[in-house]
């Protein structure tokens, strides 16, 4: 009885579309990043159990594919090493163990997949792939603007044109929870209810923060600066001008608190240094934007586009991380694009170009007989050597029968090299857009191609 | 504490210029391939661990990593998933799932790491890269002589001369033995015992047999066929006359086995259909070539250098293995490159070209002062639209400080940007591997640059 031939449950086979379609946006991230001094890194897929663990949270944890010790540890249902959760924790670790060798402004990007036994939903799977680039070494604002503008060329080379790169900073959301009277340790089961004022409004949030005892502001009211803040993005044309008005409210409101007050200066650092970048006119400071992980300290960025629940990517600065494997903090901050979410909206919104889904082959050699076979995989090698892509119908059969296949495979040209055209030191050359048929000497197939291929 | 930062046993960082290598190659791996006409797969890291037990021998068995079970499994010790161990187990899955939707021709490469938990050595490592292509559907040798061709083609782009391309036929190997006085239940000892030919002699490949208890030959004597085929290749000025005369005599030793004759017209074929190909002069039939994997029903080959024990990668015909998971035999033939070793012999001879080894940037820009800093990433986001590679230096600080970072990055301009030159709306030019430096105005910048570039 034969085996299953299944992939996986949440796992995909990509079939040669699928991987064009991913090969075009990752060649378009890569050469992005480039341009923007990045340089690339790869981490092996397998980390130590330890690297991993005590880093992504509770949840996190659960979600971790973990691989069995081997040999006489087998049977033991021990665990030494762990599928890759992220690449941030790699970066943290390669920055701690390679310190000496990297340059004082270690600019990487990085596109691997990651794992995670998450429950298998549409457009979420358990080995995904992710477009990582982050900047290690200062803690200047130019790092975060410079994040912001590669990310939104690499958007906008995609085709993306109404995407919203939200920005707020840790800090800042700190000191408006506290300017909201919310005490500290109440802030995390704050920003859980105020995650759903999209959904919600104010009334829906301000019922959950009752409920789960969290006490009002001084003049009685909740979420006192968001009602203030919000307002602000109410009918806005002209998003610089909101974010403007945001950071002065942001400074009255946070006038008392002197870590917030430095959010808010990195905020207006960040929305002055983009106003000459492709990011300019894409942010928009969001009071309401938290993201999950629990290792950001300052400035956090989110790109959403209408059409998609959830975000095509996110990031923000974790000055913190570093120092778990080094002992000595270094600041960082970094983005990490999703590539199966692009992949969902280009595809859903017909964004790729033509040639991504182009045939395997130029070009197809017809095969009669075992005699011709030497001259066809000749007559292939010349046109290879001239950087076309060559299909040679593996076995001798009917005419009639190649010409289909070539056909059903999309291929322009098929070309005949019988005994006819042999002795004459000619090829029939076949278009198959066209139906055209005509013989060519040898000689100057190479220029007819040529000339067909750029007309 | 910190924590340990040492990537896991067996598994490698790829600093930049590592990831350059690998990219340079896996490039033009690809390159190749497309132009023979062969289409990108992809499969997921982990497999079902039924797909992939049973595959690879008893002691390929040990070395698969398994994954444990999760959530309320997790204590169990039991596995569900395993990390793919070669990419041909999921090439045949993928054919037997999606046989309707592929071509009947299906000719697929598939660059993607594989996992093995062998002991670490030089040159040996539990991840890494296996470069597959693959045809489907035929029987022809067509097949064989075109994988050669692009293997060969392959090297010869990476700048590869004197390889040998050994070739020898599963049919041939057991007709020799048969031929040789060697029962069928004592094949698989007795070529054990050949495969050490190389270094041991004859002596100590009929010693081997003999404590092995393996008859003689008719004749009394041992190796029989092997000591008339190997001469043909002493002192051989001319491959193509020992590969002739090797087919001959080949004929003669095998004239009563019906298979292994079919075997000696396949290898005819092959070394005839090559002749016109990039992989004719490096041809050889080697009388003593086996490849370990069970799997191989027909020809074999394997790419051998002179300065690397072991091979460079290999591969052969496969007519049965699709068949254990569609429960319908479709012939198949396949090779492997590997992508370690290649970049091991490459890095020893040098053979990586100039620009592999690039710096991250081909300008940086120096930051004098918060207010400089629009200005400069404005600057930047030009220059990137028109194809440079910019770096910014992330954050104001003394001139001399930001020069000599430039050239430890060994980046090729620094643009300077200062009070002085906004006022001028000019820019400083700094050449770093001449140290002119020259005040450009800002609309010539690109044209000079560009005609630095290409001077």
């Amino acid at each position: 009885m034969p085996e299953h031939t299944r992939p996986a449950r949440g796992m995909r086979d990509f079939l040669p579309e699928d991987v064009r379609r991913r090969d075009y946006v990752i060649a378009i991230v890569r050469d992005v990043y480039q341009r923007y001094g990045f340089e690339p890194l790869e981490t092996p897929s397998l980390e130590n159990i330890e690297t991993l663990t005590g880093k992504y949270g509770e949840e996190g944890n659960k979600l971790i594919f973990k691989v069995l010790r081997r040999g006489e540890h087998e049977s033991s249902g021990e665990t030494d090493l762990a599928l890759r959760y992220d690449l941030t924790v790699p970066l943290a670790r390669v920055v701690a163990e390679y310190r000496g060798k990297l340059p004082k402004f270690f600019k990487r990007y990085q596109i691997q997949p990651v794992w995670r036994a998450d429950r298998p939903a549409r457009g979420r799977f358990r080995e995904f792939y992710q477009c990582d680039v982050d900047s290690i070494g200062s803690r200047s604002m130019v790092v975060e603007a410079e994040l912001c503008s590669a990310v939104s060329d690499v958007l906008t080379r995609l085709g993306f044109d109404n995407f919203t790169l939200k920005l707020n900073d840790r800090r800042v959301l700190s000191g408006l929870l506290y300017a909201a009277g919310v005490p500290a340790e109440m802030h995390g089961t704050a920003l859980v209810a105020l995650d759903k004022l999209d959904k919600v409004g104010f009334e829906g949030v301000e019922r959950e923060l009752r409920e789960r005892g969290v006490p009002p502001g001084d003049d009685g009211r909740y979420l006192g600066p968001w009602r203030q803040l919000l307002p602000l993005w109410e009918n806005a044309s002209d998003p610089a001008q909101a974010n403007h008005d945001s950071i002065d409210l942001l400074r009255q409101l946070l006038a008392g608190h002197v870590e917030a007050r430095e959010g808010v200066d990195d905020l207006d650092e960040i929305l002055r240094y983009s106003s000459g970048t492709s990011a300019g006119r894409h942010l928009r400071f969001d009071a309401t934007l938290a993201r999950g992980l629990s290792y950001y300290t300052g400035a956090i960025m989110e790109i959403t586009v209408p059409d998609l629940a959830g975000s095509l990517g996110g990031g923000g600065r974790y000055d913190n991380l570093i120092g778990m494997f080094l002992g000595e903090n270094i600041p960082a901050c970094g983005f990490s694009l999703g590539l199966e979410r692009i992949l969902v909206v280009m595809s859903e919104r017909q964004m790729f170009p033509a040639d991504v889904q182009q045939a395997a082959a130029d070009v197809m050699i017809t095969l009669f007989d075992s005699l011709s076979v030497e001259d066809a995989l000749a007559l292939a090698s010349e046109l290879r050597a001239d950087g076309r892509r060559v299909e040679v119908y593996p076995e001798p059969d009917k005419l009639g029968k190649q010409f289909k296949y070539a056909a059903a495979r999309g291929v322009r040209y098929v070309l005949v090299v019988g005994a006819d055209e042999r002795a004459r030191n000619e090829v029939t050359v076949k278009d198959m857009t066209t139906g055209d048929q005509t013989s060519v000497p040898r000689a100057e197939l190479q220029a007819r191609l040529q000339a067909a291929r750029h007309g």
